[in-house]
Formats: structure tokens, C-alpha cells, sequence
């Protein structure tokens, strides 16, 4: 227990070794480590929740390592510290499509003020969730105060980190079809801010034409707040034009929401939601450790894929076996 | 059990008096009621399952219950047997704002070959769903082999009658503006089919742009099937205009589905799904009914509320708490 008050102390005190180390034990599997991990969580807290969350999703070579870059260096050039995370669940079956590889952001991995961390491995997009919410209360503790959460354009993992973010940016490409990529999959819909990247030279028209679509398509969605209108801007990261102006837009946003008291309330609905989703994981873990559940389950499931059983008959059965434990 | 297997007997062989004290079985919300309902259920379940299921929504004042006699009268007429049950979890409080007042459907609730089901009362949608879900089971027992389940346009709703029927129909106002309203609710992306009602007299041309605005913003949404594009229809149930269409439709669904093995393979997750939903249900219902679970959940709720505990360490701890019972 010593050791962790010790390492704690390390982190808050901005130790990069600290940092390291205790990002590694949350990140750990081991149920040995469960424990340890949790006072460290709770020793951290007090310090954590000071940052800006900030989520970053697009599809693939629409260039979001080369934003990252272009944003972390401002921000670390504005006296700002930057904890860059990963939430991508191929990363262990691919060897990791983002952030895997630190020399796709060379010069902020350099940067002293800059912290970049690969994607933790996970068989699950819940555990690798986990695991990147908590690493991100560790930077905190830590000092980092914008905490970039990086996805890829892909299924469920943009959802998932719109639930631990406080803001949310989609990257666009310019072009007619490809900015309506977003709506197809229910992204737009979750997105605070979006930024239509490589908007320079000979492809600014066709960014300007997006840039309207994608207004138009926004206007008849729902507004995820009524104090905020999500903004489109355009940006090329490779020549570091329109970096500052979406500084500003978050800046605006954290001012806008906190002041309509939105800010504090998501963030309470989303620790909530949160202990919530890990209470019902871990009672769905208990029932399926049950070995005489495991052993009814699979003849259960099929009488129910074949329609020989009800789905209410198989439910309560699976409940009686399990309560009786 | 004598007396469910008469009671079952009296459903299959289409008797209305069984059927209603069937549905009264089901729908009880009396824990001694429960295993005599799962009894029944199971006894019914090898004569269920050959009805088309035809979940029907819209906005208030769209006509939904003009349209679904209309269309009822139409199925009844052509030898069909048509049962219409409602989800509505508003029921308990306002009275019912669907089908609980039959001279909504006065013709088509004296037809001998139609049944008609108020909502069941609940305190939740899910609650209520349960209840229609195994009612449908009971209805296509007793012979009727068109199940329609109307819902308001409110909210879930849709999302869970979309999740137990074969085939989603949304009913649209003409009229600009108006047809948009699924599109901000997210409903539009769960219809198979949409008709545009009331599209007689002076209203033809709003509907006919009503129908392109819709077709135009189907374009765009990401296809449920690959086999099936939705169709946008105009009717008029107040004349009895497109009715035998929208039929002509839900039989090439029907038939489209079938082939492609997506009609089975949809009702098979689903009984899937159903059978988690109702399992996850009773997890938390024997985590919540726990009295150490009880004792303790507020102040950890607060507490991660208040930022004072991480959601990880609450989990962890109520976890705990339930498994040393």
C-alpha cells in the first residue's frame, strides 16, 4: 500500500517513470492488480478532472495523426500540457492502426510537455474503453490539461469515446459523397465540432462545398444542445492553417457549456453511466462464471434461436439455476 | 397445470374467451401469475410464429388509427385474421392515448376475424414490451396471422416495437417540414416501409414532395438490407386509397426477406436479444433487491456523482458487497 501512496505522489509530482508505471498497472489484466489499481485510481482522483476532454475521430487518411501533431505543438507553444491516448480495439490483432507508431507524430513525441500513449490491447472495445478512461484520470493527476482521445473511423469506438470525452471533433475530407460518410453511420450525430481537413490549395472549393453539405444535413438532425450549434470550420494540418480558430471553437465551447451548466452535468452522467455499464458488466461475468449456468446456457440458447422455447421461459430458467447458487 | 393446458387448448382452438384470460395471464403483473404464464406460453409456442408482424408508428394526428382500420378491414376481408396491440407507456397514466378507447376502430373492432388489444399498463417501456411480446406469441396461437402493433411517435417506443416485428412502417404528414421529423428522431432509419397518409385532394402535390424530400434522405442513410430499398408510398386511409399497395408491399417484404434468409435470421436475433434483455433485467433486479446492495448504493452513487469516487472503485465495491450474500 506504501508503494502506491509512493507512485501517486510520483505521478502528481509529474514523474514521467511514475506515469509510466501507473499507467502500465491499469492498463494490467492481472486480477492481482485490480486492487492495486483501484487505490491508485482513488488516490489519484482528487487531482484528476481538471483537464479538457477532447475526442478525435475520422476515417482513415483523412489525416488525423498530422492534426494531433499540429494541435499538440500549439498547445505545448501556449504553455499547455498534452496527454495524447488511443482508444482502438484492432490494436492488438493488427499491431495497432493508430498511434502504435510514434514517429507518425515525431515531433510532439519529442515535445517534453507532450505525452503520447498507444491504444491499450483489449479483446473488447469495452476493455480497452476501461482502460483509456482511467489513463486518462492518471494523465490528469499528472498535470497533462488537454487530453486528446484519438478512434478510428470505425463501428461502435467513436460512440464509445463520445461517452468519455467532453467534446467531440469529426475530421472530414473535402469532397462531394465523402463528407457524408458521418451521417451513414450515426458519427455526425455525436459530433460537437467538425473539421474539414486538407482544405488548401486546389481542394478549398470542394472543402467550402462539404463544409455546406454537411450544414445542411446538421440542420435537420436534432441538436445535441440547445446552447450550442456545432460548427463546421476548415483546416489543412499539414500547413498549420485553421489550428488556432479550432482552439478558440473549443475554447468557446468549454466557456458555453459550463456557464449553461451542461459541462458538470455530462460529466456526471457520464461517471454515472459509466459505473453503471462496469456493475452490469461485472454481474453478466458473475452469472456466466456460475458453472451451472455455463452448463445450461448453450442447450438454452438454441431452444430459443429455434423458436422451441420462449425468450421469458429461458431467461427466468437461466435465473432460477443462478439464484440457487 | 391441468387447467393451462385447457387454457391453452381454448387459445389454439381460437376460442375468444381463452384468448382475452390468456392475455390477462400475461400481462399480470402478479409473481404467482408468472410461472403459469411461462407454462402457457410454452404450451402456445409450437402454434406460434406464422403471422407477419407489422409494427406501425407516427406522429399524433397522422391517422394511424384510420390507416390500421382501413387496413385491417381490407386484410379481413381478403380471409385474413388480424390481431392490433399497442406499446404505449404513457397508458397507465393518461388512460391510454392509443387504443384504449375501441371506437377509435369501430368497424374493425365488431369484425368477428379482428382483435384488438389496448396497451398493456407498465411502468416502463420495457415493462409493457414484455407484456405485448408474449401477447403477440398468444394472438398467432389462436390463428391470427396478421400481428399489427401500433406505438406513438414518441421517444424509444419505436425503437422497441421495431426490435420484435418483421417489417416497421412510419406514417408521414404531408408537407414540408413535417416529413422531416423522423430524420430528428432517428426513426426513419428503422422503417422498412413509409407511407405518406392523408394524400387525397388538395394535399397530392405536398405529398408527392413529401415523398421525394423522404426519398432523397433515405439516399443518404446507410441501407438495413441489402436486399431491400424502402419504399416511400402515398395513401389516403380516409378513402381507402393505396391500402391494398402498402399490402402488396408488406408481401414483397415478405417474400424478399424469405429469400435472402433475413426474415428468419432477424427473428432469430431477436428472440436472441430479447432472452439478454430479460436475463440483464433480472441480474440487476437481484443485484438491486439485495439489501447490502441497497444499503450502500446511495452513497456510492453520490459519491462518483461527486466525483469522489471513480465509477471503477463503485463498481468494484457494491460488486463485492453482492457476492459476499
Amino acid at each position: 500500500m506504501i508503494r502506491i501512496k509512493e507512485l501517486a505522489a510520483g505521478v502528481r509530482a509529474g514523474n514521467i517513470r511514475s506515469l509510466a508505471k501507473a499507467i502500465t498497472l491499469v492498463e494490467s489484466r492481472s486480477p492481482d492488480h485490480s486492487l492495486a489499481a483501484t487505490t491508485l485510481l482513488d488516490e489519484l482522483l482528487p487531482a484528476a478532472g481538471n483537464a479538457i476532454r477532447i475526442g478525435i475521430s475520422g476515417v482513415p487518411g483523412v489525416g488525423k495523426s498530422t492534426f494531433i501533431e499540429a494541435l499538440g505543438l500549439y498547445l505545448t507553444g501556449r504553455g499547455h500540457r498534452v496527454a495524447v491516448l488511443a482508444v482502438d480495439p484492432s490494436s492488438q490483432l493488427s499491431g495497432g492502426s493508430i498511434l502504435g507508431d510514434k514517429t507518425r507524430m515525431e515531433e510532439l513525441s519529442r515535445d517534453p510537455n507532450a505525452f503520447i500513449r498507444p491504444s491499450p490491447s483489449g479483446d473488447t472495445l469495452g476493455g480497452v474503453a476501461r482502460k483509456t478512461r482511467e489513463t486518462m484520470l492518471v494523465c490528469e493527476a499528472a498535470g497533462y490539461n488537454v487530453i486528446i482521445v484519438e478512434t478510428v473511423g470505425v463501428g461502435q469506438s467513436e460512440i464509445t469515446v463520445a461517452s468519455m470525452v467532453d467534446l467531440f471533433v469529426l475530421l472530414q475530407l473535402p469532397g462531394a459523397g465523402d463528407e457524408l460518410q458521418g451521417i451513414k453511420k450515426g458519427v455526425m450525430e455525436i459530433a460537437d465540432l467538425i473539421l474539414i481537413n486538407k482544405a488548401e490549395g486546389d481542394n478549398r472549393p470542394r472543402a467550402e462545398l462539404a463544409k455546406s453539405q454537411i450544414e445542411t444535413a446538421l440542420h435537420i438532425m436534432q441538436p445535441k444542445s440547445s446552447s450550442w450549434q456545432v460548427p463546421v470550420l476548415l483546416c489543412s494540418a499539414l500547413k498549420g492553417e485553421g489550428i488556432a480558430e479550432t482552439w478558440q471553437t473549443i475554447e468557446d465551447y468549454r466557456r458555453t457549456m459550463e456557464q449553461s451548466g451542461e459541462f458538470a452535468e455530462k460529466r456526471r452522467l457520464q461517471a454515472s453511466d459509466w459505473m453503471w455499464s462496469l456493475l452490469m458488466d461485472g454481474l453478466k461475468d458473475l452469472f456466466m462464471r456460475d458453472p451451472r449456468v455455463a452448463a445450461l446456457l448453450p442447450q438454452v440458447q438454441d431452444a430459443v434461436a429455434n423458436g422451441t422455447s420462449t425468450p421469458g421461459a429461458a431467461a427466468r430458467r437461466l435465473l432460477e439455476v443462478f439464484k440457487r447458487h
